[in-house]
């Protein structure tokens, strides 16, 4: 039996909520989860907003524990073993996708909460290979967040091969941001952090950012021009996107980790002009997390958390929706 | 004294203009005007479309002629030599891009045209180094377009390193679309033409396509979702942007050569749920242009033309401007 927390209807309190999972198969760990960050996509899985949430929905995707049980091919992970887990938590292997090593943009790939029960609870049962050894040097209580808003923010310098000495900015100073300044101060970039919030510029310079630069300050963007060559967007309200655009190098890149609702009316001409892209990705495969973990680890690079025990796992919950979480929910046994 | 066709005011008709070019610096030639392309961004000039044209305006940057005199600087290109000149007679040579080769994107580039005079008239003069020498192999009277249409379509094959075997489409099948679908078969992809006109459809199988889709069909469009590698868009009309995106494969990229004024209404989705990007280019480099005319050469790739002579000028300017054009207009002595 696995005794987890479930919402029961749509924006629903979460209640406890006891399930059997199905038979253990041969490429099957159960973890034992210890840790387990609070994510705003699990808030809209809460709340059906993609319209993919089926309940009672345990949310949890950023798991952090010790492997209990391994089917019978299972390689690579054994017993007693501290891992991770993700937004992934199955995979087809066998679409072209999966062929490149690029799990994460697999279109069968399963959702750790979506359709099946996550990590608010005491144990999860998920493939084997989308699970991944916590190195020497990262402290479990911090490490679920980097499982799902560290790689979402950690993959694009891997996927389009940034080079330290390059300008890269980040927009939005929250859960993926204050990772992503950390990231790509460790990775030698020139950074710069687009914040609305005055009282995060400090907070922005002591995570990493060499600049700040207020993102409602349209004379400031607009100062910036042909400076970036890449810059992250972490938020999911609309930006005059146009102007970022301008801030880009030739060749430059505008990249959304974070999703605004509303179309992104950008112009043809600020692309074309200087041959630049706006382009966007999910989270990372399993064989980048590693890559982050490692990195991560040799840079002490660790998310910021608040920690609240399971039993407060509603409390935990309003305080992220309260956009009050510096800068990341965790929640611990 | 050079003898050319100017237009005298906005819209105006072309009627012949004498001017004085300024002495031969070290650095310029001379170019005997043989064969001029009209391209659509003359037509934009003549109109003032983009509020950069001076008058009076001699348009035409899609020359071939023969060199008949050089600076004192001047080197690798010689008096008899044949030559053709694109989009930009000169640049900076000091920036960034002008430093990665990709001069095309340098912010001082001068267009031949804007603020200049070009090539409708018997002499044009230009740094040496935005003239590239006619290969072996491609025939004058139709090598113009080659160097602003077609660079425009070719330089995203080399910029994205475009493999054989990838899946590539084009829409809209005109004078950029029919050098880009020949460009692509030669270069081995899989190749696919958008075009929303039925009559063009078999035309686009003789170019080189594989297969045609109806732009204006979105049953069809829905159809072909996570096909593609490359969509290449040379059309100025508003398509359903997001139905193009959809039919990008993970990692895919829609990209702009042709620019509707209208904003891409992109919903980041898209772009998020499978890593794709949509981007946009100018004409190419003088490397990449000379890197198409030996492509263009050994692969026996021309532009399909229609000849008008010189003094025919505005005959052949309505019969573009009439959209009647098959594929590309040149004007001859």
């Amino acid at each position: 039996m696995i005794n987890a927390y479930a919402a029961f209807e749509s924006g629903g309190e979460l209640r406890p909520y006891e399930y059997e999972p199905v038979e253990l198969t041969a490429e099957e760990v159960d973890i034992q989860v210890e840790h387990c960050g609070i994510c705003h996509s699990d808030l809209s899985m809460i709340n059906n907003e993609w319209g993919a949430s089926q309940y009672p929905l345990v949310p949890g995707h950023e798991v952090v524990g010790v492997i209990t049980a391994v089917g019978d091919n299972v390689a690579d992970i054994t017993v007693g073993q501290r891992v991770g887990l993700g937004w992934h938590s199955d995979y087809c292997f066998s679409c072209g996708s999966c062929d490149d090593d690029d799990h994460n943009l697999c279109a069968s790939a399963q959702g750790t909460i979506v359709g099946r029960h996550g990590g608010f609870a005491d144990k999860v049962r998920v493939h084997y290979q989308s699970v991944v050894a916590l190195p020497e040097g990262i402290a479990p209580a911090s490490a679920g967040p980097l499982f799902c808003g560290g790689i979402t923010v950690f993959n694009p310098l891997v996927q389009y091969d940034i080079k330290p000495g390059q300008h890269v900015a980040v927009i939005g100073i929250g859960g993926l941001g204050h990772l992503a300044l950390q990231f790509l101060r460790a990775w030698g970039c020139e950074v710069t952090a687009f914040t609305s919030s005055d009282s995060k510029q400090a907070e922005a310079l002591a995570l990493g950012a060499h600049h700040t630069i207020n993102s409602t300050d349209k004379q400031a963007v607009k100062q910036a021009a042909r400076r970036f060559d890449l810059i992250l967007s972490t938020v999911n309200v609309s930006l005059s996107w146009n102007s970022y655009v301008e801030a880009l190098k030739p060749k430059g890149r505008l990249h959304f980790v974070g999703a605004t609702l509303e179309p992104l009316n950008i112009s043809a001409f600020g692309l074309i002009s200087a041959q630049r892209s706006i382009s966007g990705s999910p989270v990372g495969s399993p064989a980048t997390i590693k890559q982050m973990l490692a990195f991560a680890a040799e840079h002490k690079i660790a998310p910021q958390i608040e920690s609240f025990s399971f039993d407060r796992v509603n409390d935990a919950i309003q305080h992220l929706a309260d956009g009050k979480a510096r800068y990341r929910v965790v929640l611990h046994r």
